[in-house]
């Protein structure tokens, strides 16, 4: 079973169309990323600071499949892939609580562990190695 | 006892100072006040969109007293205070989770009822009148 | 010559690991997008709002290939392609300046035509078919 | 003359109402306030990082005069006044360009100068102060 993130539609991450604005698909799938690492003890905090190694997303995918206004109810569903020793994806799901829940957006992002001063590739961390390997 | 709202700090909340950008301790007391509506039976989407009658904030104050990290608990709690036939307030604290539980901020909004068209003031819809009655 | 947006990093844009956080890369390249059509005399206003034909992104792939700081100065460039008669791509660069010049990110959108009430596919209004028939 | 910046309202700026989100002329007024820093040659990447000194806001209060839409063009106008040694405010006005020009808002804000580690009050970087008194 994927990690699951309950989650409101808040009037913030609306635009002037009625509904969420395309670019907030992407972070309410990373505070899906968030929730998931801090539910697998990792300390998120110290995570997304810089510390010598930091873990950017080098690529975003995004299908945005049906619009979500304010006060709506979603979830969204996460599940990572290992792609290398230093990289991993995480596809994320969108959806509508029903009945019948609807996929409102699904979102793939490609993360890669570095070193902040070299830019060079490193290993991912043993706790985000072992959460990203258990799928 | 005021309505209160669990959340955690986000990544997409914070700035490059490392903690949340001070504009974002105002999109989250108005996270609260759309729980607190929904809470009391409110149709949020219809509330927020414009259908002739739309209740701006007017003015807010805030003080920030603590810095708030990505992943930290917070609850805020959100008193409404009628001041006018038109008009209300909002009291909002945002408080770090404890023990000990510690204020990071103070925010005041002030509402007022309008016509989306002339701009002339309206008495607050009954459900929302209710709603900051019981405070 | 592709339409050239020049724009600052701000503060905002930015997050906790000290640069700009990857959703606004698109958010960015939306800017560029909206100055777009504003330059070609479209009125943006109207254009976003919902007035019976929207015209929502259905899907956006985002490299991100430097990290952007508050304070540096970038140019979007944005440059549309015809899919078909209700739907578009748009490829937006964003670069930082130089010299030498750096490329930052590559956002591509694609946009589809519809009806806000049935979601059926429309064509292009004309200024807007002009301008992606313009390239 | 007080420091003047141009601004462009975007649609991301905007929310479900189809103005621009309350929160969000804070952020623009921040906007102001890294431009007119830049403009008197301040390193804003720098400023805004946590080097040990740090400037975070301690208090805000905004009156909201007039709805702005996405593409509507206005100028922000801000002038520093000094508290104390350690503190100084900033009074933005965000107006609608004309003719006739409008007020659309006006924002105050608080900086106080600490130290990050121990939360001391610090004089203010020269730069900073010269830029305060030069108002």
């Amino acid at each position: 079973m994927p990690f699951s993130y309950p989650r409101t539609i808040h009037f913030a991450d609306t635009d002037a169309a009625g509904v969420v604005f395309f670019a907030n698909y992407l972070s309410i799938a990373h505070e899906a990323y968030e929730e998931a690492l801090a539910a697998a003890g990792i300390d998120i905090a110290r995570f997304f600071a810089d510390h010598g190694l930091i873990i950017p997303i080098s690529r975003s995918t995004a299908d945005y499949l049906r619009p979500l206004a304010c006060g709506e109810k979603i979830r969204v569903t996460v599940t990572p892939t290992a792609l290398s020793e230093n990289t991993f994806a995480l596809d994320s799901t969108l959806s509508k609580l029903g009945p019948p829940e609807k996929v409102a957006g699904r979102i793939r992002t490609e993360h890669v562990c570095i070193s902040s001063q070299t830019r060079d590739r490193l290993a991912l961390p043993p706790a985000l190695a072992e959460w990203v390997k258990a799928g």
